[in-house]
């Protein structure tokens, strides 16, 4: 089954928005054996036209986002419609719910709002738990002019209505439309950290190519690498036995896991606790962390401290060090770490302080200078501190300077 | 000129990595009047190529991100070079720089890494500052069918690469392809919080309708409804005397600041500094604000106090109300408020405390349950205690939980 997406929003094009829709629906569709074959994002207004009339030469299933809304702009509907050759209709369900949800707020319904209400003849309505606008799905038909439709699934814009809508309603329309011996294969992607893009090629691609089945990609982030490997059971083993003691110490994960999510679950199996003391990263640091279900079980506390006498405050660093060395050095890193641990009694603590810029960098200490420190080695052993150096704009060096932390703890953790 | 961009990744149709490129892109096209019309989304390898010649009947310009890499998927190049009808030849100003970049590091260079030197014949080389594969500049030309190509940029992957690449060297090749008396429309974003999509239309719609010249957009996102206007001086003149007095109090900003940039310049201009207390946020509060450059001049703190014995070693909560109300309550987000401001001196503290879930809930405390607080109103006032409800996933129950508690200052300092 030939799977396209098509978002609509001129938000997205004019970049005022991140488009997630297109991950989140990959993520959820690769399970069922399914992937997209091609996304397009046009703006709000008529250009959906254009968009749909293309993919039904080619899609099995179109997954349109947007335009479902109750202002002049979302025509997601009513184009769909004209396309297919239906009249719209009032959904009776739809108008009630909408009522029943005008009425709890204390607010009257309006021509706008009831325009939601508007349905393509045969359409299927999916109802939305988190919004107004509701979903359709037009299963795929003939046309007037005997060209052949697919299906069509029209979802809302706004990423927590379109999620659960996708999950609880979609993903089962789908399921029953695929062959049930359909193929599903895996995919396992091994997360590295350290190695360059051509160095792991250059370590594993020629025995992975010769696996026959297996479909192989490669991935470069900040700082991270991924393999993709795609293919049925026996394949992927065969990829495995390559992989693993090829690209040994530099593995973050086999499970496609992130460095927070290994970082949680290697201290949870040493039932051991972790605190964060951050300056630069101002809280990034303690928010990857709390973003994996279960950290509370490992994760005490992150005292972002900003200001020097918040360090003096919180951490009982020693102003006479912050002023002889500067807040951005080793010792005020290590101190940080010391303090941070000394004050949640975590059994690590890891600790930053750099300078994000834009302003604030120095000859000796540029803008993109951080400082990482991590306490919690055996008893009596001074905190490891690294320097490194991210000249880039403020959010990616908050990033790249927690990823270091990060890094610098699993490597610990791994050793 | 129309702009087309194309993505190849087969990681982000997979949805194993957001696509950020295509918000960039749109922020930076618009200063130069330009916009863009389409993008589309294709694996990584050969299909590459039927997106390319769509393109070229509708695009005077397309910007392709990806495949320039050193590994066997990397295909953009050479598939450019075909349709072009040109022969690939190695670049010595790259290959040098390739070279010079691996020696520092202590590496050889080998045929995977070399392949980045191959440039279609006829290209201009982007210089790539942040990794090794650069990006090619084909001016548009009539193609050995008589066909005409349009403008083609060819960019790497990525973000970190692409995006200095893009400012520095795309942008002015841009600049000067365009006409000096292009128009350059004016775009302003009205950021609305407490009022849903159809209210604003309603309020501001028909009257802003009635403008000529004025395109009109509207944007629902968590917690926030954007209404956005574009066109020239005068139109935009005109839609502001409309928002302004219509939306008043919901008003965000009018320069598409957000939430968190409000909050700094606010508490910048009354000289005022602010602390955060966070629990169930997990430090995104923190780092939503130390997001801001020039956060630090007024954001001294965020303790994020996970385990109870952290809100009572760091905040100096009683251990005895937590026991009695337990650690998600009113009582207790009042107390880890109050002890902020205390321990910090700052002027405001916000707290939260809830259950992100996906464990943790109670009948009385459903996960989604979150209690937020604001310590820092007059003298010997009790902080402000907001509870809410967010039922969602935990991700976008830190960023609901985290506006609350935002706009809940903001709303303070409005006042």
């Amino acid at each position: 089954m030939k799977i396209e997406v098509i978002n609509t929003g001129t938000e997205l094009l004019l970049g005022n928005v991140v488009n997630t829709h297109l991950a989140f629906l990959g993520q959820e569709l690769f399970p069922l054996g399914l992937r997209v074959e091609r996304q397009i994002c046009v703006p709000d207004g008529s250009a959906i036209r254009e968009a749909l009339l293309d993919s039904f030469d080619r899609a099995d299933a179109v997954l349109v986002t947007g335009g479902l809304g109750p202002t002049s702009d979302d025509l997601t509907r009513d184009i769909t419609a004209e396309l297919l050759g239906r009249a719209m209709e009032i959904d009776p369900s739809v108008l009630a719910s909408l009522e029943k949800y005008f009425a709890r707020i204390g607010r009257s319904i309006d021509q706008r709002v009831s325009r939601q209400a508007q349905v393509p003849a045969g359409a299927e309505v999916l109802f939305n738990h988190h919004g107004t606008a509701p979903g359709l799905y037009l299963p795929a038909a003939t046309l007037p002019d005997g060209r052949r439709s697919p299906h069509l699934f029209l979802l809302p814009g706004p990423p927590r209505e379109l999620r659960p809508m996708f999950s609880r309603q979609v993903a089962p329309i789908l399921e029953k439309l695929l062959p049930t011996d359909a193929p599903r294969p895996g995919c396992r992607i091994y997360r590295t950290v350290g190695l360059g893009e051509s160095a792991i090629e250059a370590m594993v691609g020629p025995a992975l190519e010769s696996i026959e089945g297996l479909e192989l990609g490669y991935c470069a982030r900040i700082g991270e690498v991924d393999v993709r490997c795609i293919g049925n059971a026996e394949a992927l083993e065969r990829a495995e036995a390559v992989i693993l003691p090829a690209l040994g110490a530099s593995l973050l994960s086999s499970e496609g896991e992130n460095l927070e999510q290994v970082i949680v679950r290697q201290l949870r199996e040493r039932k051991q606790t972790l605190a964060a003391a951050e300056s630069c990263t101002g809280g990034l640091l303690a928010s990857r962390i709390t973003d994996v279900p279960s950290a509370s079980a490992v994760f005490l506390a992150g005292l972002t401290t900003y200001a020097n006498e918040a360090k003096t405050a919180i951490l009982g660093v020693d102003p006479a060090l912050i002023e002889k060395q500067g807040a951005v050095s080793e010792a005020v890193a290590a101190a940080m770490a010391v303090g941070a641990q000394r004050v949640t009694g975590a059994d690590f603590a890891l600790s930053t302080t750099g300078i994000a810029g834009p302003g604030g960098g120095s000859e000796q200490k540029p803008v993109g200078t951080v400082f990482i420190a991590l306490a919690g080695g055996p008893k009596g052993q001074a905190p490891i501190v690294e320097r490194h150096f991210f000249p880039t704009d403020r959010e990616t060096f908050k990033r790249r300077a927690s990823q270091a932390a990060l890094d610098l703890l699993r490597r610990s953790l791994s050793a």
